[in-house]
């Protein structure tokens, strides 16, 4: 299943990094913690980085009552938003041809803002989820008090695009005979080991979910 | 020195977190290989992961001729951009007071396309250092066709704001006795050994700046 390629989706440059596979969107969204969003205050656009939950077609956001971005996307009605994990950086015998292995995602969609309290913890289960999965199995979900003090926002995501970039450095061989050092720095986002609150309960253990989660991105998302 | 406090870069959550200093915002940009720019393509905001180069009060960015985001913005004449270290993912027992710590900034700017090849070189140059400090003086410099087919621009940092949230988990003392396990998993972005190219010469050896690089990201930017 692909995403529908349009003007806002189509990817011009680096056609043999581009992807509208849904499975490979998803796949770069749900390692990814923080989404860059996008956003206009006064007619400028402007970039915030979030937490995010994704569930199916579907990509949820939260902020406070008076959060401005939160409250622009509801106002405009559609967003843009992105990710990017970088991999490796690429340092070629030539200035021009430095550049980075990352794999990333643009998202484009319709936001709607979440009213009722079902429909608000829905989207809370799937941001808390997405942060850490079954999580929201294992914490105090929210009460009256809190759902009322949040808004929630749904993204139905209209059309997307994925790059991934993990090639080879690309010098030109004419540059290749060159005295210059030339290779790749890979570059890692690595979780520790989980770090128990100091008031804990004596018999609280660290739970399977929390080890799954070090354990799957220990050496990488 | 710091950031004049305006509408644009004004805090209005987190206050503690919040940072206008200089020093605290360019040390926070220097670590970034990657920024988020916003800028508008037919009336819609857009988000886009690119590399900068910073020196002094000025960003560079640099794009293809017909690169969508590089026109956009010199055409717009304002930018916003922002970057985001994930430190921390912080468990609480309730669902509300999960959080994370992390470094960011965001950054508002006049964009100034640079026409010259001395201009162009400086912008470029800047870059190139932002990736790996001091690798301009070992690579070779882009020649007149490259300069030829790329943009590049000056962003003149106009305002700016740093949040930095390094803090323990917040919930609330009526949660803490329920029998929820909560704690902190600290996110390291690190860089491994330098790999070689294949084809490099075989006395070439890995010089000192990329061996620094190594040496100061090893253990997180």
């Amino acid at each position: 299943m692909k995403y529908k390629i349009s003007k806002k989706n189509k990817i011009v440059r680096g056609l043999k990094k581009a992807s509208y596979d849904k499975k490979v969107v998803h796949a770069i969204l749900d390692v990814s913690e923080i989404c860059n969003v996008a956003f206009t205050i006064n007619g400028l656009p402007q970039v915030q980085p979030i937490n995010f939950g994704r569930d199916g077609e579907k990509i949820y956001l939260h902020g406070s009552l008076k959060n401005r971005m939160t409250n622009a996307l509801i106002e405009s009605g559609t967003v843009c938003l992105s990710v990017m994990h970088l991999d490796a950086m690429k340092l070629t015998r030539s200035a021009f041809h430095h550049s980075v292995n990352y794999r990333s995602v643009v998202v484009f969609g319709k936001v709607r803002e979440l009213k009722t309290d079902k429909e608000k913890l829905l989207g809370l289960k799937a941001i808390i989820n997405h942060f850490v999965p079954n999580r929201w199995d294992y914490c105090r979900i929210p009460n009256s008090k809190e759902l009322n003090a949040t808004k929630v926002i749904e993204i139905e995501i209209e059309t997307a695009s994925a790059k991934i970039s993990d090639s080879p450095n690309s010098d030109k061989e004419e540059d290749k005979t060159l005295d210059f050092w030339a290779g790749q720095i890979p570059i890692k986002t690595i979780c520790e080991y989980p770090v128990p609150e100091n008031d804990l309960k004596e018999d609280i253990e660290i739970p399977k979910h929390v080890l799954e989660f070090y354990e799957n991105r220990k050496n990488g998302f």
